[in-house]
This record gives structure tokens, C-alpha cells and sequence, in this order.
């Protein structure tokens, strides 16, 4: 856990944790909630020694936990309304009472740290920015999922937070990719790509073109820690060149969704070309546990979730359609990030740059 | 070949070819230039039995075409200079008497209907752009690429023409793509998606918002032929659900380099999970067949390459590293395209759209 080379100030005002960090779960969220998310919990709390606390309609959960015989290991916090899985950005602002609103509460009134979701991803980014608030200096939250490449993933930033992003974002979604790699996966000076069209440096559409300008400044200044490599383009993704890819949220979600996409469509032709002789029926059956491995290694749900980061507070959403499996590895990754105060070296990196409104007037005056 | 709905004035100013149309092959573009692409253009003429001329060093492919005695099957035009592979747009416009650049005077004359190259992308696009000039009320080409997706593929549209495009030129990139599909692969009436993060109705980033607007005004309107079916995700580029995806430069580039990057990555996984044990091992050689035919579906060599659509003249880039085959085969999506008339198509579907500037002029007044 060294991390961040710009950080040796002693802080004073973010909290120090004796105990392990409180997860708030979301009960009411996923195509499987509540079942599948409370067993989730009880399964973070009984095999990986997690503090949790379910949100979520309490007469149901209790049944749910009864059933587990759990209802003495994971505290219930009630809340009467829920997002729907369809429901996007504005229906949450509508819903003050909403499962993952009154976990967010929560975490603003200290009674958690972290707050763990499977509901839509629109709807939680929404409650929760509006909630839990950026935090200082930090222009919007971004998502960041980590691609299965190797040992320690590549991490994708922004993977859908933010539509319309601006040159400024993409560095400070550098950032929180970073803040993430270290905390999350130990990776200790992490390397950076930007995610365009042409590797060389120029190329790319208006909006990457500033942003990798930004970003070779920032990397030049030796008091920041960014170590940015130049462009990479969408094969990149999956090839491990750098250790965090950097993309505006349009890009970023096209680029996620195209890479689940393919991996899908390639392990069904497989599994196709497979049954399409006696042999290769035979020869399946004999790598049954070396394409379960690999199915396992490429699933979706193997990290647990995304991060959305930025935030005064840390949130994963989890795959919509997670498990009890998947809602546990998500209640892992909050516990890790906010064991490793994630928050706290986004604030350290993010506080030394000059203010955004700084950036946007160059911006500005350029055109 | 009935098509285009809206299409049935008489053309008399588009030639009627009574002989098939001329390829003509850029012999000096590709990793593998010069060798592979003249033995692709001797495999085009005498197993698929095309008209072909190459251009490029005279001397360096008399002596090509010589050792498989083809010296009087394939003609040679001369040009003394080349596109090296990593020239992008600029250089292209300072080398008037490259491969390209010739092949191109070709078209224009008259001698020839079509440029096949495996040159560098940003290069023969710059190069047949400035050359060949777009078809009247065509805004820009764009590339359209072939996904293997099923029996006919998917055609992505724009592939990484245009890094910054406009809402109006995403409805011309659906006709050019329709256009395509119709001539290339007989799609009666293509389905068109927008490529964009969520799938419902309003969801996306600006351009792709405003573009949404325009697609589902011009599909409404019963004299355009569109049928566009709203926006599509990553994942359904290898999904089926629509035959023509279309998105800006800059995001179908990501997509399609994604796409390739991850087949590449699943099918190395794959294969390092079939040496990982004995019974593993022994089971890919009894599916040896089956791999092969998939690998072969999942090449990109497989359609012979991205079509730059909207120019005067048939344009198709072969990949990079395209050999022999690879280049055969994009001579024979070059002689369907131009037997086709895929220029007619797009002229009939974009001349009945309001001129350009209007569609700016409202996109202005509305900021």
C-alpha cells in the first residue's frame, strides 16, 4: 500500500477507522433482488468477515435472512420505495425514500462507508452524486471496471458516468483510475492510456486530441503522479499495454459493452464449432474444466462491479444481474476501497490542480 | 437486386458497364507489398476471374508477375512514388504520384472503376477523398466494415473516417451503410441501428442524441427508405438485431479495433486453457477442424476489407496485413460494389435530402 508519490502530508481531517468499514447493501436493486442480494450479504458477512447492513424493505428481507437463519449477523436498515431496473437518472431524484437514497444517507451521516448496488447503473450514479456529493475539486464522478486481461486487470475510466465529457474530465478521470489500480490491486505506479483512434500522438477526434495535451503536461510536471503513455486504440484494451485506459463515458461504455459482446459471442461460436462433430463433441467433453476456467476468468462478475469514484463516499454497482456470489466480490471491492481510503488519494491527487474553472477559460479562449 | 424503394427514375447520367469493372490494385500498400498483393491480384483474375491492373513500381512487378507467369494476365500502370504504411492524411497530399494517388487518376479518367489497397487507412482515405471528391450532396465518406456476425454480417459505418462528426452526416452514414448492404450482401430492406451508450430513447451523448432525432424523422418520412429500429449498444454489434450500425468515426473505430482485439484475446485464452492440462490438450486435437473454421469465420481478412463509401469511384481497404487471399478477396467485394452500383444507390438516397448547409443552419440556431 505505498501508492501515491505525491502524498506524504499527514491528514488530519479524513476519518481513521479502528473498525472495518460499514457496507451499506442496496437489498432492492438487481434483476435478482431482493433473494439473490440478501444471500449476497450473508455470505460477505459469514465468509469474508465483512461488516454489512441491508437497505431495503424490512418485512421482506427478515424472511429472506430467516431463511439463512441470519437474522442475527446482518442489521436492516428500512426504506419503503426502490428504483425500478428501468428507471434512469430522473426517476431517482424522485425517489428521496429509494432503497439506495436512504443508503446513501447513511454513509453521510457516518453510519457506513460504502454503499453496494445492482440496480441501473443510470439511476445509482444519479442518487448517488446528488447525495453523497463529489468531492472538493473533483468536476464529475466516473465509472471505472476492470478488464480481465492478466493478474491485475487493465482498468476502463470513464466506463458510462459521464455522456459528454470535457478535456479537463479525462485527466481527472486519469486520476481515479489511478487511485483505483492502487488501492484496489496494489498496482503501485500505474501506467495510463487515453482510448482514441491512431496511436500516434495528434491523432484521435477534438476532445482526446486537448486531452492527451493535458495529459502529457501533467505527466512532464514531476509533482503529479501520472504516468501517461500516449493514445491506445480499442484492442488495446485487452492487450495490457497500460495498467488504466482513460475514455470519455461514450466511448468507454461503447468500448465495455462491445468487449462483453464479443467475448459472448466468440464462447457461443465455440461452443457452436464444438457440437459440430462427433471428434470435437469428444474432445469438449475432455477440456470441460479448462473452458469452465475460462469462462469463469472472463466473466463479468469476476471483480465484483464498477466503482464509481469521485464521490464523498464509496459506491460499486454491481452487474444488474448479479447472484448471491457477484453481491458478496462487490461487497469485497467496496471493503477494499474504503479500507484503502480510495477517497483520500483521489483528494490528494485532485486538490494540486489548479481549478477547473482555470482549465475550461483556456479551453475557452483557445477556440 | 430490387433495393432502394424510392429509386426508380432512369439514371441516364451513371455509365452502364457492359464489361465488368476494372480493379485497379495498389500494388506498393500493405506489410506485405509488393509480393502478396500482386499474387492476390493474379488469384483475382484467374480463380475469381476479375479485371485487374496494378499500379505501382513498373520493374519491381514485371519480375513479381513473372515468377507465376503472369506477365500477360495483368496489366502494370507505373508510378515512382508510395505511401510507407504509418503516413497518415498529410503526406498523402504531398505525394501526387503515389500508388494511390495514380490509381485514383485511373477513376477519374475512366480506366478503371475501383482503388483496392492495403495501404495505410488514414492515407487512402485522405488520398481518395482529395482525389476522387465526394458524390454530389455527400457530406463525407465513411468506412464501412463487414462484421461477421451470422450469414450476412453486420456493416459498421463509420469505422474511423471522420474522427468529429455531425448529427446530419450520421443520417447520410445510415444511407451509405444501407446502400451497402444492399448491394454487397442483398439486404432487401437493412435495419438500422445508432451506436451509443443505453438503449432506450433519448439516451446518449449530444451527437448521438440530435442524430437519434434525425434518424427517426427520416424513417418516418414514407419517401426515404430508412428503417431505423433507434439506438443500439456495444454488444449488439456481434448481436444480430440490426444489419447496419451506424456511429461516429471516432466510436466505431474504438468498437470495431475492440471487436478484433477481443476475438484475438479470447481465442489466445482459449488456447492457453487447451495446453493447461493433459485431457485439455487432447481434446483440441480432436477439434482441430472445428478451431480452424471458427478462426477462419473470426478473421478479418474474411470480407476482404472496409469500404470508404460516398466518392466518386468504388474504394476498398484491405487490412494491413492482408495476404494473397486476403487481397483476392478485396478485388471481389471491389467488382460487387462497383457491379452493383453502389454509387447510384447512395446518390438516389442522398439526393432527395435537404442541402447540407440547411440542416446546419437549424442545428445552429437551435444552441
Amino acid at each position: 500500500m505505498s501508492g501515491t508519490s505525491d502524498a506524504d502530508t499527514p491528514d488530519t481531517t479524513a476519518p481513521t477507522p479502528a473498525v472495518p468499514p460499514m457496507i451499506a447493501v442496496d437489498a432492492m436493486g438487481g434483476d435478482h433482488a431482493p433473494e439473490e442480494i440478501v444471500r449476497g450479504a450473508v455470505l460477505a458477512v459469514r465468509e469474508l468477515g465483512l461488516r454489512v447492513v441491508l437497505v431495503g424493505r424490512r418485512s421482506q428481507i427478515a424472511e429472506l435472512l430467516a431463511r439463512e437463519d441470519a437474522l442475527k449477523e446482518v442489521p436492516v436498515v428500512h426504506s419503503e420505495d426502490s428504483l425500478a431496473m428501468h428507471e434512469g437518472a430522473l426517476a431517482s431524484w424522485r425517489r428521496p425514500r429509494s432503497s439506495a437514497a436512504v443508503a446513501c444517507r447513511l454513509i453521510r451521516r457516518g453510519d457506513a462507508d460504502a454503499l453496494v448496488s445492482a440496480g441501473s447503473t443510470g439511476g445509482i450514479v444519479a442518487t448517488s452524486t446528488v447525495r453523497l456529493r463529489t468531492q472538493p475539486g473533483v468536476l464529475r464522478p466516473a465509472l471505472a471496471v476492470p478488464l480481465p486481461t492478466g493478474e491485475t486487470p487493465t482498468i476502463l475510466v470513464d466506463a458510462g458516468a459521464n455522456a459528454d465529457a470535457k478535456p479537463e474530465m479525462l485527466v481527472q478521470f486519469a486520476h481515479l483510475g489511478c487511485a483505483y489500480a492502487q488501492t484496489a490491486f496494489g498496482v503501485e505506479q500505474p501506467r495510463v492510456g487515453l482510448l482514441t483512434i491512431g496511436s500516434e500522438p495528434g491523432k484521435g477526434n477534438k476532445l482526446t486530441r486537448r486531452a492527451a495535451e493535458l495529459l502529457t503536461a501533467a505527466s512532464d510536471d514531476d509533482s503529479r503522479s501520472l504516468d501517461f503513455l500516449g493514445n491506445v486504440e480499442g484492442h488495446d484494451l485487452m492487450s495490457r499495454v497500460v495498467d488504466v485506459v482513460v475514455a470519455d463515458g461514450h466511448t468507454g461504455n461503447v468500448a465495455l459493452k462491445t468487449v462483453e459482446g464479443t467475448a459472448a459471442f466468440t464462447m457461443a461460436a465455440l461452443r457452436e464449432a464444438f457440437t459440430s462433430s462427433w471428434s470435437a463433441k469428444a474432445g469438449a467433453l475432455l477440456q470441460r474444466r479448462a473452458l469452465g476456467e475460462l469462462r469463469a476468468r472472463l466473466d463479468s462478475e469476476t471483480y465484483g462491479g464498477a466503482a464509481l469514484l469521485g464521490l464523498n463516499g464509496t459506491v460499486v454497482i454491481a452487474h444488474g444481474a448479479s447472484r448471491a456470489r457477484g453481491v458478496a466480490r462487490a461487497c469485497q471491492l467496496a471493503h477494499d476501497l474504503a479500507t484503502g481510503r480510495v477517497g483520500e488519494r483521489i483528494r490528494r491527487r485532485v486538490q494540486h490542480r489548479p481549478p477547473s474553472w482555470l482549465h475550461r477559460l483556456a479551453q475557452t479562449e483557445e477556440r
